[in-house]
Order: C-alpha cells, then sequence, then structure tokens
C-alpha cells in the first residue's frame, strides 16, 4: 500500500485539475470570455453581490482550509505536508457531490492570522471546510469565521465525525432494542470530534455523556481541563464521575473512541452493560479491535475501517451536506441541519435491513448525498 | 456583444470546473488517493518540503489574486464582481499553457492584509499571478511579496503589458529603421503599466522616456508625484522637461498610451519626429484609434483591440512566462528573464515577415507560449 500509494500520487502530480468550461480557441471566445465582454458580468456584480452566484462558479465551489497541525493521525506536519490529504478531500468533493473545490494550506499557526487570512479569500467561495486543525484552535478559529463570513464554515473533523456516528448510533439503539434518553455513553478522547460528538449525542438526547481524555474523565474542574473541555463537562457527566475511562465505563450502554490505538480493552467492555455498542474510530489502528470487541460482548461495533462492517467514513456526511447548503444558499450549516443530517444518513438504511453489521450506509450509496442534501435544504426552508 | 457575454456567463455558471486526476469509485481507490494511502506522501514531504513538486500539484498551479481595485477599465467595483475577470484569467492560464490557475478575490483593500494574506497561502501553490490592484499600492505589495515568498510573483498588469509592448517597439524600432539607444520616448499614463513600460524600455536602452499623467511630464520634484512617480522622475525625463503631453511629445520617436481614450490626438502625432511609432492601448477605446493615427502620419499603429493589427494581448506574455518559471522551478521572475521573454516575442516572427502592420505575433500562435517559456528557462539556467 505504501509504495503504491507513493507512486500514483507522483504519477498523478496532484490529484486535481483545473479546466476551462468555455472554449477559448479564437479571438471572438476570447472576447466573451475575457475582455472586453467579461466586462458585463462584472458591472452586473457590481450592484448587486448576489449575482455573483449567477455569473461566477461561487455557488458550486468550497475552499478545503488547513494549517497542517492536525493531519490524519500524523499531528502537525506542517502546510505543505497536508496539501495531499487536502486535495484528496477536494477530489472527493467531486467525486461525490459534484462541487468543485479548490485545496489551500495556510502557512501560520496562530489562529488569529487563519481566521483573518480565510475571511480574507471567503468572497471568492460559496462554502469553506476547514480541515485538519488541531483542538482546541479549531473551536475558536471556526466559532470566529462562523460569525464573520456570509457563507458556511463547517469544521469536518468535528462536525462530520459527529454527524455520521451519531447516525450509527441512531441504528446501533434500534438494533440492540434501546431507547434514547437515559443511556450512558462513554467518550475516548476530548479532542475536536470528541467534543462535537458529545455535543451532537445531547442534542439528539442519548443520554447523559462522559467524556475522558487520557488524563480520565472530564469533570467540573479538572485540573487538566482546557477551556473546551470545562464548558463541556458543564453539560455532560452529570454525576460528576472522576477516574479512569476503565472506572467510569463500568454500566456504559455505549463507548465511542475517538482517541488511540489500544485504550478500549475487552475488560472494558465485558464491564459494560450488556449488549454494549461499541464504536472504535482511531485510525488506522482502532482503540479496540472489531473483532476482539465483539468477542468481549459488543453487540454493534462501528470503526473508521473499510475492512469492517459499519465503516464511520467522513464522505457519508461532507458531501451531501455541502451539496444540500450551496444548493439553497445557507449561510451557515446549523445545528438543525447537522441533526437533519445524521437523521437522514440513518434513514437510508431501510428498518428492516438493519442488523448489528449494518447500522451505517456505503458512502458509494448513491442515496447518501442525495439523502443528506434534501435534508439540509428542508432545514433552510423552514427557518 | 452585451447580451452575449451575459447569456454566456450564465449559462457557463463559472469559466472553471475543478476535476479529480484520480479515480474514486470503490474503496481500494479511496484507500489510495485518501486515507490511510496519502499518509504516504504527507510524510515524505513533511520530511522534505520541496518533494511537494512530486507529490501534489503545487508545481502547476498558479493563483490569480486580485483585490477587485482596479478591474480591466471598470476601476474599483470590489473582490466579487471582480471575480469573471480572475475566472477569465484562469482559464487563459488552462488554455494556453496548461497551468491550473485558482483564482481568488480579496475582501481588503489593505496593502498590509493583502500581503500578509497572500503569504499566507502562498505555500499551496506554485506561482502567485497579481491582477487588477490599483496603483501605487500594487508597487508596494508586490515588492513585500516577491521578498517574502519562495515561489515567483508576478503582477501582471504591469510587466505583461510592459514585456509585450516592449517587444512590439523592439520590432517596429527595426520596421521604421531606427536604433535604439537615443530615441525620445513618451508614455501617456503613469500608473502600474506606464512606470512598468519605462522602467522596461530603460533596460533595453531605448532612449530617453518622459513619463506623463494627467497633470502633464513626470518631472523631479512635480508636486503631483506619488512616491513611486517621483522615483521614476530621477531615471527618465533626463531633461526635467515640463508641460503638458502636447508639449513634451513634440520631435518624440515613440509614444505609447495606457491612459484614456482621445489623450492622443492627431496634431500631437504630426508633431513627432517622421515615422512615429504609435502604441494606443487604453482598452476598449484607445488614446487614439488606429486609422487617425496611420491618417495622422504614423508609421507603426498598435492598439490593445482585437479588431487593429498589432495586437498587445496580454495572452502574448503571461502564459509562457508562467510556464517557463514553473518549469524551471525559478524562486523569482527576474528582471532577465522579462527582457528574455520581450525578445523572445519579438523573435517570433521572422525578420523578413516584419511589416507596419505585424510587429507583434498572434497570442494564439502556439510558438509563443513556447518560446517565451523557453526564454525565461535559459535565464534561470544561467543564473
Amino acid at each position: 500500500m505504501k509504495e503504491l500509494a507513493l507512486k500514483k500520487h507522483e504519477e498523478w502530480k496532484g490529484k486535481l485539475s483545473i479546466e476551462c468550461k468555455c472554449p477559448i480557441t479564437n479571438k471572438e471566445e476570447l472576447s466573451i470570455a475575457y475582455t472586453p465582454g467579461v466586462a458585463e458580468p462584472c458591472l452586473e456584480i457590481a450592484k448587486d453581490e448576489e449575482l455573483a452566484y449567477k455569473y461566477t462558479g461561487k455557488g458550486n465551489t468550497v475552499a478545503v482550509i488547513t494549517d497542517g497541525t492536525a493531519v490524519l493521525g500524523l499531528g502537525d506536519i506542517g502546510p505543505s505536508a497536508g496539501m495531499p490529504v487536502m486535495e484528496g478531500k477536494c477530489a472527493l468533493f467531486k467525486a461525490f457531490a459534484g462541487i468543485d473545490a479548490v485545496p489551500i494550506c495556510i502557512n501560520s499557526k496562530d489562529p488569529d492570522t487563519i481566521v483573518n487570512t480565510v475571511y480574507a479569500i471567503s468572497k471568492s467561495f460559496g462554502g469553506i471546510n476547514l480541515e485538519d486543525i488541531s483542538a482546541p484552535r479549531c473551536f475558536e478559529i471556526e466559532r470566529r469565521l462562523i460569525e464573520m463570513c456570509d457563507i458556511p464554515v463547517f469544521h469536518d473533523d468535528q462536525h462530520g465525525t459527529a454527524i455520521i456516528t451519531s447516525a450509527g448510533i441512531l441504528n446501533a439503539i434500534k438494533v440492540t432494542g434501546r431507547k434514547a434518553g437515559n443511556l450512558k455513553i462513554v467518550i475516548s478522547g476530548a479532542g475536536s470530534a470528541g467534543i462535537s460528538i458529545a455535543k451532537m449525542f445531547n442534542r439528539l438526547g442519548f443520554g447523559d455523556v462522559i467524556l475522558c481524555d487520557k488524563n480520565g474523565a472530564i469533570y467540573e474542574g479538572a485540573p487538566y481541563n482546557n477551556p473546551e473541555q470545562e464548558k463541556m463537562a458543564k453539560v455532560t457527566n452529570k454525576d460528576n464521575l472522576k477516574g479512569t475511562i476503565a472506572e467510569v465505563i463500568k454500566g456504559a450502554d455505549i463507548v465511542v473512541g475517538v482517541s488511540a490505538p489500544g485504550v478500549i480493552t475487552q475488560d472494558m467492555i465485558r464491564s459494560m452493560a450488556k449488549d454494549p455498542i461499541v464504536f472504535a474510530m482511531a485510525n488506522p489502528v482502532p482503540e479496540i479491535m472489531p473483532d476482539e470487541a465483539k468477542a468481549a460482548g459488543a453487540a454493534v461495533v462501528g470503526t473508521g475501517r473499510s475492512d469492517f462492517p459499519n465503516q464511520v467514513n467522513n464522505v457519508i456526511a461532507f458531501p451531501g451536506i455541502f451539496r444540500g447548503a450551496l444548493d439553497c444558499r445557507a449561510p451557515k450549516i446549523t445545528e438543525e441541519m447537522k441533526e437533519a443530517a445524521a437523521r437522514a444518513i440513518a434513514a437510508v438504511i431501510p428498518e428492516e435491513e438493519l442488523s448489528p453489521e449494518y447500522v451505517l450506509p456505503d458512502g458509494f450509496n448513491p442515496l447518501v448525498v442525495k439523502k443528506v442534501a434534501e435534508a439540509v435544504m428542508a432545514c433552510q426552508k423552514t427557518e
């Protein structure tokens, strides 16, 4: 795989190609696509900025932006080294949703610089996908950009994973005969993905969420909390449990891992409620391997891996979410849209086909983008 | 033309399309172009940033960046209204030189913000084409970015026009039996294009250049000089001529207009040396119409218009310049490269085919990009 991936990347020399949609083969064509003809759409947009959606590609273009600080599981490898992932993400935008996406790596780790840079170029795009920016910086960066920009800004590492995990849990709850409301849920990993998942679980009313990081449970006033974790402590872990994940996981219905390989053990799973639900998504090596989780009694297992069932693959969410947001010209991707997207993903699988091995649809199922986009657009209409 | 241009722009809804060059139709392909395979090129680039040229599209990608302050002849119409021109320019990059170009409009007129924004995103690209930024801000912005960035930064409105005009003048000098060295040259327009043309004429040793703007000749200490004009006054107008363009043009061999419609009259041309050379490039209505210039005695006439001979069309220069600079990985586009490009453009027309109606090659002549790119690359090799 290593050699093949390098060979292919060298062969492609970039995974994207920017093509002209207009013919430019003679002076007449040139004079329409460029001077003097191009002055006309410019003047129209100068009178009414909304017309940029009519006369330019803005309405179908998304910028995929990173600072290279949290690329895949590789950490802070810098903006240039993040480029292959950003190009790949842009390729997925086109392949799954027909969206023109531009990869941009920012040469700074300073949140102010990142926010100012993204804002300064935001008029060129119909949406901004933030990618692989480390926590807790990513929260502030996204929050400020959402306030400043008049186009959707979406940090996929937070919300994409949260939406897809929520979809999987919605179905896993059904499959295990549970009901949302009073479930006990442990999340291993209190970075951007873990926190976003906790927020979404709260919104969906699954039950009491306990976030854990390598220091143990996140409770109010824990000395190791960062400001974002301290905020989360107020809306999670209602009994203020302290201790390691092995201690707080006892009796839990659900454990979700967005942390590191090997963090969840078979003994932990054995200590959970009957028929526990285990989503272990560290990539490429999960918190516990699916077969080990099953052997310890897990009723439903999800992972980030393509070689096991129930893959939490980010292509399930972001293409449809941006397709929908662009198509209804949503100025923001709201909490309501994220919830609708999660429910739409869960509903792609007909009730009668649900099983422990099939709680999440395949990302290549063309219904997924369609249903998610429709769900997002429906929220905009009702706002 | 107006209606057709609007209709076509509405039909295209953007002149660019971003396509994937890699197949993504199943999980195996996804795992090479995206996770987990994509981690390999990332790790390689993290070790050696130069490998971005091997594993990503950086080496064939140029950003076309404006702040919308001097779009075509339309002035300060803002970033969104500048987008159709930037998209058009990107389309030309692909059509003429096979370069992937990304249009970016910056939502600020502050030079610091523009410089910081462009620098912050510069790692994503192999080159930066600045476009339609008003003078004198454009000089400072370009100068600072050239110093900061490790990739070529080129303000086409300044240098492209200067290079092509210089090429036309090189041939017009031959056609009128002149010799470079002691010619008297008047430039109408002392903004970014006029100043860049004057610098290039100085480098080519044509003779004494007198820059004029609407106040008259630019001389040392003129009260209306901006800082850039004051600098130019020290290296032009050696007799420190004062007065209107009508006064200083007397006896001139060459007049170049990059100013406004109607600024050059037939009487002015009659007051010039025998067989004067007139390049009147205001667009779409030139300083004097070519047939009027001819009727007043002009021996060679160039314009910006496609419906007259000797069109100074920017597609003659920038595609080959960036093609050459990218292909030899030049960190800067040097003065030597610009001179070489001008000489290469002039030399595309075989000596025996030169005539008053044919001093500049057609931009669609495929030899142009090839010869310009080769000339640029030859400079890099000898540096």
